[in-house]
This record gives structure tokens, C-alpha cells and sequence, in this order.
């Protein structure tokens, strides 16, 4: 297919299906004319693809080229947690102190020698926004939390495909960014349906 | 204290302190001569609170200022939890179908009624986002992730304090926009203990 052909099989406008291609995230068509290029159904998933990442998973350009060159160059298993999780947390400084993160982490029983310093980081960024907003955190609170994710993570990482590597990295980089803004939202509608449970009212409709 | 060792205390530049007081995020300090303000130590509580909310939790300007706004004029509970959970996902236009995110609250045995429009745009948008990817989740996962989130979300909603207004409000919305930052990092931190069960070898440490 042609180019606007492409643009609109991804419901995207032709001006940024071009700057996707100059800026490496879509690979180029097969050339037909010195100035015509053919596109196919790997353009359009790709596009698609891309589309995810900078919208929902809120990705930016250079974050989601990290991510598309680590789907189709594979490193270990791993290390590919390492680079699905520093591309949602590419900002830390490594010189971020991060001793109460450690010692979070120790006290959940988990070993953060097995921790990425860039999730540590986050991890404590998180806990410093939490007291600078005056915002008490019991431990039995962070048990909490962290026992949940922990349900939620030991099922993620026992299903990681491992019979090719492409299907490993997809699996575990897009299950991070992917899956991140379900989570908040599950947890968002999970809130108002307990608060309609307690605070039963005006709303109630059954 | 004057508004250089506001700054000091708050560790904030001063120019950016001055940019949150045009910009009405902070209270004008008591004027002590035409020229010159006095600054408190409520004036170092709401830069702290501001710098968590611009920082981990990724606010902009805009979604601080209406933040701030409901914690000091706070509305009723239900109503609190919508202005929260708006202020962090208040991109969804009103006509985006959320026929999918509606079906999928409804198969969770929640009631899509009491769900915020804006919060249902956010779950239509990540499940359309893990479609483009490609990224197949199966019901059976859909209720693992719900039943996660509903754990840690009954206990947040049992622990709204109701004895003041704004003790509400400050517990419902930091807990929103604050949290989120910390429950995804203890997720990926969960991921990697898991991995490094699972897939033990280089990283063991003991």
C-alpha cells in the first residue's frame, strides 16, 4: 500500500506517519520508484505499536525507540526487566540516595541486590513525595501494597514465553509500559466502587 | 522567615518559589513593608506539598492548582474521589466510547454506575493500547489484576478519615496521585525478585 493508504489503515494523520519513519521508529517500505515506496502489514502493526506506547503508556520518542530496538534485539531475560523498567524510569540520577528504598525493600523480605538502581530510584522518589505531602504511610499499609503486586508480578514473570526471544522481550516490555496505566485505572474504578459501598447514597442505583 | 530562606528551607530555587506564587499554587506571605513579605512554616508545608505533586507524581501546573483547590474547599467523599482520579487522567474527551472498559467493569461485578466517566476513558484507553501492542490478556488475568487493586483499594477507601473535611481530602486525593508512583515501582521491584527466582543464576547473591 502507499503511503496515505498506510496513514489511514493506522489512523494516523500523514505528517506523523512521515516523522515515525525520520525518526527511525518505522522502518522504511520497499522502494518502487526512485520516489514512491511500498508499505504492508508490518508498517501497519508497527504503527499501531507506536501509537500505544506514546499514547496510553505515555512513552516519549526517545523512550519508545529504546524500547522497539530492545523487541527486535533481545538481550537475556533478565536484562530485559532492566530495560522495560528504565524505560518508564529513564530519569533518576544514579547519585540519588536510596537507603530507604533499600530498606523497604529488605523489610518486604525482598533482596535488592536483584533490584534495578533506576526502579530503587523510583521506589524512593515515591516514598520522599509521600512524606513531603504529609502523607503517613503505616508499614502494615506498605505490606499491603507490596503483597499485592507481589500477586500480581510472581503470575507476570512465571508466564514470560521463553521459547524465543522476541516473544520474551515483547512480552515483558510491553507488559510493563502496557499494562501500567490498566493497573491505575483498575485501581481508580476499584476505589469508587468500594466508596459507593460506603459512602451508599445519592449515586446508588440498584 | 523571608522568601530567600523560604526557598532555602523548602530546597527549592527562589525564582521558582516566586513562579508558584504568581501562578497561585502558594499563599501571599503578610506583608511586613510595601516591599517586603513574611513566610511561615505553612508556606514550607504547601512548597513541599508542591514539589511532590509537580515531581514523583508527574502533576502539571494546572492539575496542582485544582488539587490544592479541593483540599482546601473540599466537596463531599464521593465527589472527592472524581476530582482526584480527574486530575489524573483529565485527558479523555466525553465522546471517547468506553463501551469495552463498561463491559469489562460489569464482568468484574462492579457497577459501571458509580464509575467516574474520565476513570472509564482511562481503562478504555489501556485496553485499547494493549490491543494495538498486540499484547493478548486473557480474562482469567483481567480479574487477577482487578482483584489485586480492589484489595488494596477497600482498605484506602475504609481508611477515609471522616472527621474533618479536609483530613478527607487531603487522605483521598495525595492517596491517589501519590501512591500510583509507589505502587508501580513496588511492582517492577516485585517483578524482579520474581525474575531472579525464576530465572536464578548470574544475580544471586546468597
Amino acid at each position: 500500500m502507499r503511503m496515505s493508504q498506510l496513514a489511514q489503515e493506522a489512523g494516523l494523520p500523514t505528517a506523523t506517519v512521515k516523522y515515525y519513519l525520520r525518526e527511525g521508529l518505522l522502518h522504511e517500505g520497499r522502494l518502487t520508484s526512485p520516489t514512491q515506496a511500498h508499505y504492508d502489514e508490518t508498517h501497519v502493526e508497527r504503527l499501531r505499536l507506536i501509537r500505544a506506547l506514546v499514547g496510553p503508556a505515555g512513552q516519549s520518542i526517545a523512550s519508545t525507540r529504546r524500547i522497539l530496538a530492545a523487541i527486535a534485539d533481545p538481550p537475556s531475560e533478565l536484562d530485559l526487566l532492566g530495560i522495560a523498567h528504565d524505560a518508564v524510569t529513564p530519569r533518576y540520577p544514579a547519585e540519588l540516595p536510596t537507603d530507604r528504598a533499600r530498606q523497604v525493600v529488605e523489610g518486604l523480605g525482598w533482596n535488592s541486590a536483584h533490584c534495578a538502581p533506576s526502579t530503587l530510584g523510583a521506589l524512593q522518589e515515591a516514598l520522599d513525595g509521600l512524606e513531603a505531602g504529609g502523607f503517613e504511610l503505616s508499614d502494615e499499609t506498605l505490606e499491603r501494597y507490596a503483597s499485592a503486586m507481589m500477586v500480581v508480578a510472581a503470575d507476570e514473570i512465571a508466564e514470560i514465553p521463553t521459547d524465543s526471544a522476541e516473544a520474551a522481550a515483547r512480552f515483558v516490555i510491553l507488559g510493563t509500559v502496557l499494562v501500567e496505566p490498566l493497573l491505575l485505572a483498575l485501581r481508580r474504578l476499584a476505589q469508587q466502587t468500594a466508596s459507593a459501598q460506603r459512602f451508599s447514597g445519592s449515586r446508588q442505583s440498584g
